[in-house]
């Protein structure tokens, strides 16, 4: 089960800018795509389609701490940790490491809301019961083992 | 002078996500492009060749708060606030705006250093005195005009 | 007029790669954001929607021919033609300038569907009257200067 | 061998736009990753730094050609054939498949130069020989296996 909190990635060459480091705003990229595959392993998907609108997950805040520079070709493990949840919100936070060392540390804050395709309206909204019990699962399980408390 | 601290710019189709509204990684190029915009207003490069080197300005923390979803084709302008100033590192805030509503606030704290573009390594250093002289007038202007204190 | 099928553009510092050059893939955002240009001058948008879905125009084919590399901060202007149009789709043609110099050019094959944003799923159909009407009028705008045969 | 021709992605959130399917472009970068991959599988970077300089390929054409929409989570498989190869170019095709369906095909005309990464200048030059090597055991492998002719 910690694979699945676990998400590996390589640093890609177009992710690279001419200073020869990652860029900055593609950490956010890596933590998000971690924080989908986090969702996919309690079988959720980020964008979960119900009767006419979406349910869907914006941040209202991300935020990411650099402490060493990556490379391309660099492979990083992100790990995401469910900080906090509330009725309609959630924050996770996120380390990347590079092997043993750590390169950045992140958090987004997401609210939950009802979201209308077409136009790009948004509806705050209590988060699903269904991500809520799989989540309580996936913590329970995570403080059994010692990894959060 | 204001002209300098504001970068007006228009959401790309290519920024906007499945959600109809501008992905939250893009706020921080948004933010990016209003720095570069910036520092080209005090004659100055973001990359500067100095030596066999470059100085730069990696970011060691960067965020953002997000008020309002952006759709395709606002035009948002992104203000830059030399929020502090340290021998060796800056603070940038930005406030973006989509005409008076004010839709996200972000920060970026900079190091200044020495950067080897082939191999990717940095060394910290303190800010270049050119880029000190006329970011004070810069300040001094703003003060006088009571834009900030 | 003129004016309306150029597009001008900086390189910013997130498009240039490790190799100190424009990355290949974002002169397709710059063809892309100079087409969607070019369809807000003729009062159109890409994205239209009627009734429950919306007009799209997903590309069956993209080409860009490289000829000189591009550089942080370099100014370049899009030129965009109507190179061919058919029931269902049409070619759009792009030359990419930096000055006089010509560094690029590039090309869509676009068809003209019917989408359902919340699936994805697209229909072929046939191009808007509107939009046919108003670009017919700038073909014969461009015939009559000699800008196009 | 033939996982070495083979690279498998995913498509993320960040790549799907507000028409719900993969941004055209973001094909261009699927194509690149492979490509990449397929120099590491020959024991090569794309970047390899040789005296003051860096051996790269620039790309002087890129084609896509798009078959069928791609969609978030699509696991899809990129095929790299080296298509011709010259004495200071290499011509590769990819041929992009979801399961057994192909959704794109595409293109890279690249020529070998050294490239000063701080000046982003580029001088064409022939083929490192060790490329050469070890692509032609490649090309001798796929061909004895009827792969390509």
């Amino acid at each position: 089960m910690p694979s699945e909190f676990l998400h590996r990635r390589r640093v890609e060459f177009a992710e690279v800018d001419s200073g020869g480091v990652m860029h900055f705003a593609n950490y956010f990229r890596f933590m998000e795509s971690a924080e989908h595959a986090f969702f996919r392993s309690l079988g959720l998907r980020v964008f979960e389609r119900e009767g006419d609108g979406t349910v869907a997950w914006p941040r209202v805040r991300a935020t990411c701490t650099y402490q060493a520079p990556l490379h391309v070709d660099d492979e990083v493990d992100v790990r995401v940790i469910v900080a906090s949840k509330r009725r309609r919100a959630v924050e996770l936070w996120f380390a990347i490491y590079r092997g043993e060392e750590r390169v950045a540390l992140g958090a987004f804050r997401n609210v939950c809301v009802m979201l209308d395709p077409l136009t790009g309206t948004m509806k705050s909204r209590d988060i699903p019961s269904g991500v809520d019990a799989r989540s309580e699962e996936h913590t329970s399980e995570l403080q059994s083992r010692g990894l959060i408390s």
